[in-house]
């Protein structure tokens, strides 16, 4: 709570999903309804006062189109991808974006003289879901998001677990097989290698290259950008073997990483999520659970929920709320 | 605390480390230190009422042989595998012991009439290392323990973590490789299935059986019953080139499951302990802890400790000593 009850009264909140391609953001009213979206392309490429000047673009023209009083806002949060100190909300390292130890709360509170709260895009999304989701009131939930990555967040006794130096919650880097095909940070067999979107665009040309035949070289591409998720739905839909084939591996290991989980923390709930899931939850979801089975002990599996995010795309966005109400 | 500072005065504390094959009991004085120790073979096959009676006979000779006045009791404590509800002290399953729902701490207040304290074995040990050991004051701990089988502990935000349901630190069923050996728990690949003691004398005598020249030959038991930790050490003194090639697989596998671990906790500190690094810690730690850079992140690695158990056998008895006093 940055106000008391009485004022924050009438307020309107800010939240912003920074991504390594767009800024996700959105005007909630003070009931916690999304009265407001605007999404920019971050274009990451062009540097850190592209991305910078792209935030606050956003912030503005929210503030603008919602026609948002200098006395109304009452905080602006955000989720961004690395690693990040939420206590004091400076990015220590971003992967997919060019910052490093960049102090963007002080730069967004001078220019909105407003609160800012940053944190991690996967560990507030999963707050999202645990505050205005699937998992709320839940006392023990993990968090696995499959994009472009595989992030993960960690609710451990009510509150969000994120490690002794802000970097818990690494889910995509488990190594699922020892000798398994590398994955971009140097490890190999780790989910993200089989279950991340950069893994399945490399198998869905690896199967368009040998001339297997499938929808999904008419969808992709030519440039051999990621597969978008809409693409492999469209394919699963019209029974696509390849699709079909290149989805059930993803599911195997997203079974054989829940499975390691829920033996590890013995949760409440296990929370899958992303664009991945936002696409294709339907398909993915009981097969699954079926092949979850086979990856856990069946005393501890007993009494854990597996359940798909509701929040989906606005995840971030609820979660950073939140972080900042 | 069970009694107040002026009342625990002088009182002395009985421990035990109940497993399928011993019953190691210890007193405690009031100052921590362990004055007396006792072990008996638990016989479980013989069933429930003689685990029962060994469990007595080893606290009543503990009272008797140290002279402890009926007064002079504060309490009992005790660690021991399986599924346990410390609340209550009842151990809910033990796959290697023929309890199932036994209110064991009913039996031994009524008998002794002080307080008993019970908690699973490797959270137990756990909560030693964290007390009296190697893990002081750490915030974020994950203990492997390895003997016969695998078992874990977790100190999370400065207090044991046991999950939504007593079930959570299975950290020998994590998977390492999704198509791996068959494990006893009817999962694949499982960190206990290359890295526990059963998968160790499974190795040793295939090596033999297939007439690999080895000092493990004459080492080993004829009834292929389960290899003691004494016995690879003294092979690995002695450079025997099998015994390198088991422990070095051995090695490998815990790194996995230990970078796994780092890149989903980003700890404190990690322990291993138990009978294997009891005897061949000296051998182990320096191989593990390089495989380890291997398996995580280094930015998540980065300020995790890697440590070894230092109290060894005592790991238990100390735990539950803290549980109690």
């Amino acid at each position: 709570m940055l106000e008391n009850g009485v004022d924050s009264m009438g307020k309107k909140y800010i939240c912003l999903d920074i991504g390594g391609t767009k800024v996700l953001g959105a005007v909630f009213d003070e009931k916690d309804n999304i009265v407001l979206k605007v999404k920019k392309k971050t274009k990451a490429e062009k540097g850190i006062e592209v991305i910078e000047d792209k935030i606050i673009s956003v912030v503005q023209e929210l503030i603008d189109e919602a026609k948002i009083d200098k006395n109304e806002l009452g905080a602006i949060g955000a989720g961004a991808p690395g690693v990040i100190n939420e206590d004091i909300g400076e990015i220590i390292f971003a992967p997919n974006l060019p910052w490093r130890n960049y102090d963007i709360k002080s730069i967004i509170e001078k220019k909105f003289n407003v609160p800012f709260y940053l944190g991690n895009d996967a560990n507030v999304g999963m707050i999202g879901e645990w505050k205005y989701g699937v998992a709320i009131n839940k006392k023990n939930v993990i968090g696995i998001f499959a994009g472009t990555g595989i992030g993960g967040g960690l609710i451990i006794n009510n509150r969000l677990f994120s490690g002794s130096r802000h970097l818990a919650g690494e889910l995509g880097h488990m190594v699922l097989n020892t000798e398994g095909p590398y994955c971009n940070c140097g490890q190999r067999g780790c989910l993200e290698a089989y279950a991340g979107k950069v893994a399945i665009t490399k198998e869905i040309w690896l199967q368009i290259d040998r001339g297997r035949k499938t929808l999904l070289k008419d969808l992709m591409e030519p440039d051999r950008s990621i597969v978008k998720s809409k693409m492999l739905k469209k394919a699963l839909d019209d029974k696509d073997v390849v699709a079909h084939e290149i989805m059930n591996r993803v599911i195997y290991y997203l079974a054989a990483a829940s499975g390691s989980l829920i033996n590890i923390f013995n949760p409440d709930m296990l929370v899958l999520g992303g664009g991945v899931f936002e696409s294709m939850g339907d398909y993915i979801m009981p097969l699954l659970k079926n092949y979850i089975e086979s990856f856990t002990l069946p005393d501890v599996l007993k009494g854990t929920e597996i359940a798909q995010s509701v929040l989906g795309d606005d995840a971030i966005l609820y979660g950073a709320l939140s972080q900042i109400k």
